[in-house]
């Protein structure tokens, strides 16, 4: 092992671009804390001629990134093209086929395709890893895979996309509409032109799903996520939560129950006394909690070329040194294929907001049809007057089943008197 | 390495047994998790017929620790006897002569003797692993040395002692002074009999020599910590500190200057802005801040029976996977021998508390006394007329060098209006 590690690169976007200068910024370093040199010897990307503030002199420039797979002078293959199937899993299953190594940011293709991938690698004795798939440059999959190896984890929680956290804490700050916010943070580059892969949930929810393989040592279920976006998030909504001490967070979740594991990305309402109600702007946080170590916290910068880089060469130098881990935490052959918690025995609070006619009656109405379904209330916000004939009226409930919290929306929904569909926002203990 | 990882244990205080514990309860997930059976095949400690709440059966008891070392069924031991010299150092050599790999949870042997430890395991191709010896259950020496080495570490700092941020959250919820609350953190179990290591920061400054170690590839140097504990913060400071926006923690720090490298362990006032200001109570937290990864921050339980066997185990389970890592991130040979930054050479901004005889011309005199350093003031809290002829009067200033304070503090401390000695804590800006 004391020849240099040789590494080819796909994909030259923002983090190939990291990486690429990374490896050349921090060279002696690196090879001093890898045991041995680690040599990007090849690259390939869409377009050779864009340019980038990188130096590829001494780099062989493959046009093909599947010749990178098949080059007998590479050992490791990183895969930074993203995209869960076309050119980047043929990428990924190639590199594995050919005894490649592979180090991938590629969140959408693991949680596609993560438990077949691990399969693969796991078969031919090499090594699977994706630090830089899930909240950007925080070691947490490390953490999740060795770190905290001695526990059962059970709760797995974070924040896991800035993008909608940005534009959360901005709504929070500025008191604008979501429509407004968005935006601006696409001027500002913090969001992409198509916004819907962020804000709607589901690069959050392909996390997830990788995190949770990783947690619980089970086959990664991206379609057994539940998900939900945060378009329908009101800065009227986001205001009343701060009166009642909590704060909307874009959460992705997963813990065990006794129907199975339970996954699920939506806006939640956290008490202010939880220490991931604080984490605001473009950062991310994973709390895990283990049954040996309690609670502990992961925070950082979840995107952006620096933290990316620095989690895909953890990885390598990880490559060099030899350090195998089973990509999921257990030996692919024995992940467990467990049983999706359905979202209607989902035991939780909620916080529902109603927009009703100003007149008496009403809280008797919407608080019959909580009660029919055994939903006792916890608290309730009532605006005085209103100018138009529409008032706000805000009630949080104790826990209950989120099948009963449905037939009784349906109910409240259908009374006179409830001028909108109702806002529900599940409220997350911790 | 398919046969069992056989371990031998030495100290079955409360870290010990919970090691026990774990491994027996978990027995089947680090078979799965660490690729064999963690066998725990033999544990030594003082005393035999002390009542623990651990099934030793098949477990052979060694009356001396030493004979772990030597023996030729244990591949790993587990030194969790604690103290810098004696037995346990003893045995951490012998172990590691005798080709074993050594866990410890032991900072002050590591503070003292890490950079001779890192060297006899390595000349042997063994493994020493210490993650329990920081910060619990956090796997921040992991991050250190793995999920964060593609960076030049800018900066470190954490809340390394649970019992002082008790001892200091506590005093801040109640308005009680220091020596009520130690008596009462020494009745509930949350400090020792004998306080000084905690209360007095040398625990603090252990745990940030060997990270430090562990972050710049330096060699540990626990003489080069400049340390102060807590005994000295009144309840009238933390009043202060809240007043102008602050929270006072005691906090580990290590960055490089151009003088070298700076440690410093002391109570520092943090902007309420700041994350590491909201870790309260027994836990702790750690902020690396990585030229590529940017801020990342890391918090759990720093003690306790749970969080640091969970440790312990993490370490286990690296061994029974053959994963080497250098102790300190670079080879030992390989680490640097820095200087000490000396604190007169410190920069930062300072919180100045005096008590000042309630007259005119108190305020001249003393911020005279500063202008003749070039020292700015930011802030100055003075409080009005008082019963007695004492009044305190709180100044902030911006940043400055150490040296130039002290002069100015000695020439204030020599004015007739001063009543007693300043009160200076250091403010720190993140």
């Amino acid at each position: 092992m004391n020849g240099p590690l040789r590494i080819g690169i796909a994909g030259l976007g923002t983090v190939g671009a990291g990486v690429v200068k990374l490896l050349a910024q921090h060279r002696n370093l690196l090879g001093l804390r890898g045991g041995r040199a680690l040599d990007l010897v090849a690259a390939s990307a869409r377009s050779r001629a864009k340019k980038r503030d990188i130096d590829l002199a001494g780099v062989r420039w493959e046009k093909d990134p599947l010749a990178l797979a098949k080059a007998a002078d590479i050992d490791v293959v990183v895969e930074l093209i993203g995209g869960s199937d076309g050119i980047a899993k043929r990428l990924a299953e190639t590199a594995l086929r050919s005894g490649k190594h592979l180090v991938t940011a590629n969140k959408a293709l693991l949680a596609m395709h993560g438990t077949e991938l691990a399969e693969l690698a796991e078969q031919r004795g090499l090594i699977l890893s994706f630090e830089a798939a899930v909240a950007g440059g925080i070691p947490i999959i490390k953490a999740l895979r060795e770190g905290l190896v001695g526990n059962r984890v059970r709760r797995l929680y974070g924040i896991l996309n800035g993008t909608c956290n940005y534009i959360l804490t901005t709504m929070r700050e500025t008191g604008r509409d979501f429509g407004a916010v968005l935006a601006e943070a696409q001027a500002a580059g913090y969001a992409e032109a198509d916004p819907s892969f962020d804000v709607d949930g589901i690069d959050a929810a392909h996390k997830l799903a990788v995190l949770t393989g990783a947690a619980f040592g089970a086959k990664v279920n991206f379609p057994g996520v539940h998900v939900e976006g945060i378009r329908r998030v009101t800065s009227m909504d986001i205001g009343f939560a701060e009166e009642l001490g909590l704060r909307i967070k874009l959460l992705g979740l997963a813990r065990e129950t006794r129907y199975g594991i339970e996954q699920r990305v939506h806006p939640c309402m956290v008490s202010l006394d939880a220490p991931i109600a604080h984490i605001e702007g473009v950062f991310n946080a994973v709390v895990v909690e283990g049954d040996f170590v309690g609670n502990t916290m992961f925070q950082g910068r979840g995107a952006g070329q620096g933290p990316t880089a620095s989690a895909v060469v953890a990885d390598l130098v990880d490559v060099a040194r030899g350090r195998h881990m089973p990509a999921f935490v257990v030996p692919a052959a024995k992940l467990a294929d467990k049983k999706v918690s359905p979202m209607d025995r989902h035991q939780g609070a909620y916080y529902i907001r109603l927009m009703v006619q100003d007149r008496p009656g009403v809280i008797a109405a919407v608080s019959g049809a909580l009660a029919r379904e055994r939903i006792s209330l916890e608290s309730m916000l009532q605006r005085g007057r209103s100018q138009s004939d529409q008032v706000p009226v805000v009630l949080t409930t104790h826990e209950t089943e989120e099948a009963a919290m449905r037939r009784a929306l349906a109910r409240i929904a259908k009374l006179k008197v409830v001028a909108e569909e109702p806002c529900v926002i599940r409220i997350e203990a911790f």
